[in-house]
């Protein structure tokens, strides 16, 4: 159906009719967007602009040419082309009735018109519609251009192959539809998000806790789990290889302690009981609690490590560890004895697993952040550490040659040898090798030349005489090593120039 | 504190005890662990095991030697020569404090004695303790090798300063220790994850949705969100430029409606609302709205990123997306006309903002995932595509030397031009320019020899003969290009060899 779709309609530009229309045009559709705010363009250029950097980001893969925007007063403008229409007017069921009325009348007759209420039921906002089976709810989630999460809900009249077709929509444009099976006030994911906060604003009632510490507590904590697995599944897990029968046993009493000011709960029946097993069964598909745990682990892992890039949340406790841990061996690179009558081993290093491609190898391009990792604890052992640097002085890399030799898949222990082949004050040339830390197999050579720069001026200078003096020193040490002979070496098919 | 310790004890090797003697022993500090169980030893080598695996993917910063980790039978044996002691013994409230008197009779006097306990309250803990000044709860959160929160809550009688003490060595282990101020039962985190427990218990009670279909809906949804915001700031920025006293506005009159099943709401008064704002502007720091969305939002696409490489959540939502995306294109890249007599232009990306290190330009290991990216493209033009590797053949990168031209900064254009140098059945020799797309500036050029691998006989083979033709097909297009200046160029000084 998407491949179809040219044109859209937005009825409704706020800041989640607008983020639809960003997600639409993202995906090469054009978009009619309805509001008859006189601002109306104003005040979408914020959340278009939004949404054009955070999709820039999203994604290296090839998107589609962007469709136009273009907002228009009247319905009947906006809709009578559409071959899609979804709404995101403000939040009052009589307005909204009156609005899919007006929809259905100008909509050609087999478009889907989608509401974005976050609680309304379709049965009443389809009521007045003369075509209702082809309208139902498609709730999204703040911001709209990225969250995943629409959650498709059916009125009475919503006819199922609509909501199929629906759901399928969704998908093409990077979605991840639910279909809501049973009409309920604030369907599924609104209902969980009040009762947290009801219970939120019960701790700040009582002052027991801030708002800041009440979100640290989610966003150190918990919620960094129900990012990728939610409650059920996690709950299994804590259950251990007894599954979710035993975490019912050990943590269904406390359904009926204290422990939230929420006491309407529901009775934990045996018939109830049985359902739930049930149902966590039918979710694990069969996995292990140990396959779970691992999928939960490396979940975790990589999370932080992306929450790291944002130097936010969990990724600043780990930035901030890691602070710790590297200037106590920047401290002890510095500080220990080295034989610079060997290559120099500055730099250690597990193969993550996320450093690896389809087929399981290390990925070339780390391969080059490994040496590029070996090459700063050079940097920090001749002195170019971060108060050099602060004073505007650094060396960059220029050029580098890699040689692979041998595939290293993760988890397996790798280090760097570096051999400093030459220096001029302003160049540093090195020659680095990767090996396998337990068979010492070479997997890959590195070959670098590196630009003293001074970088108020914006171009190549020498370095200050102390790092020089610390490169002679290495320099003099490794002066008796062999040359690599793979260094100086340039790629072709024997003789240079040739083909 | 935590440069001092070099001994713990762990009361208690279940799953939480046994994963705080692993996060424990990980920071270099060796670690008693009591257990009367007989086959302690057995249930704890599966923890350990997860939390080494885990702990590898973490981070590649140099770590402490790792502790030793000994269980032991007797309280006494544990404790006597401990430096830190955490209880995660079971959730009886009788046995614990017993435990806390019989460890504080062995335990050195300045020695902090933390429980692990999710809801018992500190007070009743510490009450049979003779020194119960250093007894406090330390509440982390499975898997505790990972998961950053501790909360750290003091009873009647722990002194101010040993809070303190804790909060610093929970620190120092990579931790994030949030200071509850208030002892109640189930603290923070575990309240709110009670309160959507029971709406959830409700959903499934009710048959409006099943387990996998609650937790799809927060993982798809808001527990994205939530764990790196929480939900008062994520609430603050729906506000929009109004804030949160607008959100309030907005949203408190639906607190009054069956939203969820947990009624027992407090009344949000003048007084309320006055508190829940000012906390929000504390949090939020001055930091604008716009400001606020724009971190959101690059969290979410690091977020996704992330979960990508698991290929699960969000994360296989985005890999779904893409993987239609690259098929449109390269059905478009092997269908469209291309003109062989000019260089290849096959390849074309925005710099993303993680591709960028601390000085904001792109990190040299980016260039090469940008020429791998390319020619990625040029042998899916080949006929090199899935359907080919499924066949067990592939070209592999054996050599790649690439030189840097000029920096280019987060969200910038760019492509890549690729020309065929040579190729004989077996080797590949292709050289790339990597071009900023609006001044057409020369980035980096990446010069590389590829190898056809025949994968089951793990040998150097000849490629199938369409893709030799194709091949020749392009490099006679390209015959009357330029040969490009820097091909075949080799690092050095100047004479090749010369130092």
């Amino acid at each position: 159906m998407s491949h179809q779709i040219k044109q859209a309609a937005c009825v409704g530009a706020g800041v989640i009719g607008a983020a639809w229309a960003a997600r639409l045009a993202w995906n090469g559709i054009d978009v009619k967007v309805l509001d008859p705010h006189p601002e109306a363009e104003a005040r979408m250029a914020d959340v278009l602009a939004n949404a054009e950097r955070a999709q820039a980001k999203l994604t290296m893969a090839p998107v589609s040419k962007r469709g136009q925007i273009t907002v228009v007063r009247e319905v009947k403008a906006a809709v009578e082309d559409a071959e899609f229409i979804q709404e995101s007017a403000p939040e009052r069921e009589d307005l909204k009735i009156k609005l899919f009325a007006e929809i259905d009348q100008y909509a050609r007759p087999d478009v889907l018109i989608c509401s974005s209420t976050s609680g309304l039921l379709p049965s009443k906002l389809q009521s007045a519609m003369k075509r209702p089976e082809r309208m139902m709810v498609g709730h999204p989630f703040n911001p709209v251009y990225l969250m995943p999460l629409v959650e498709v809900v059916g009125g009475a009249k919503t006819a199922p192959a609509n909501i199929s077709r629906a759901m399928e929509f969704y998908r093409s444009i990077g979605m991840h539809p639910l279909h809501v099976r049973k009409e309920i006030d604030a369907f599924i994911a609104d209902r969980l998000m009040e009762a947290l906060w009801r219970e939120a604003l019960w701790l700040v009632n009582d002052g027991v806790a801030t708002a800041e510490e009440i979100d640290d507590a989610m966003r150190f904590g918990p919620g960094l789990r129900w990012s990728f697995m939610g409650t059920f599944l996690i709950y299994r897990i804590a259950g251990g290889v007894e599954g979710m029968r035993h975490f019912m046993g050990q943590f269904g009493p406390s359904l009926k302690w204290p422990w939230t000011k929420l006491m309407d709960v529901p009775e934990l029946t045996p018939e109830l009981l049985d359902t739930i097993c049930a149902q966590s069964d039918d979710q694990a598909r069969g996995v292990s609690i140990r396959d779970l745990e691992r999928k939960r682990d490396d979940c975790l892992v990589t999370l932080f490590q992306a929450l790291k890039t944002q130097d936010y949340g969990a990724g600043k406790t780990l930035a901030d560890y890691e602070k710790r841990l590297y200037a106590q061996a920047h401290a002890g690179t510095v500080a220990a004895a080295h034989d610079f009558s060997k290559p120099l081993r500055l730099y250690e290093a597990t193969v993550a697993p996320d450093w690896t491609d389809y087929n399981k190898h290390m990925n070339e391009s780390r391969y080059l952040q490994v040496f590029s990792n070996a090459t700063d604890a050079l940097l920090q052992l001749i002195g170019v550490d971060e108060a050099y640097t602060k004073r505007g002085l650094s060396f960059y890399t220029a050029e580098t040659h890699i040689m692979h030799k041998k595939e290293v898949a993760a988890l397996e222990p790798i280090h760097v040898e570096t051999q400093v082949l030459g220096h001029d004050g302003k160049r540093l040339h090195v020659f680095a090798t990767i090996r396998h830390s337990r068979t010492g197999d070479v997997l890959a050579t590195g070959e670098q030349m590196l630009l003293h720069v001074d970088q108020a001026a914006g171009k190549v200078a020498p370095a200050e005489p102390q790092v020089i003096a610390k490169l002679a020193e290495i320099a003099k040490g490794q002066a008796g090593l062999p040359r690599p002979k793979d260094a100086g070496r340039a790629i072709g098919f024997g003789k240079p120039g040739a083909v």
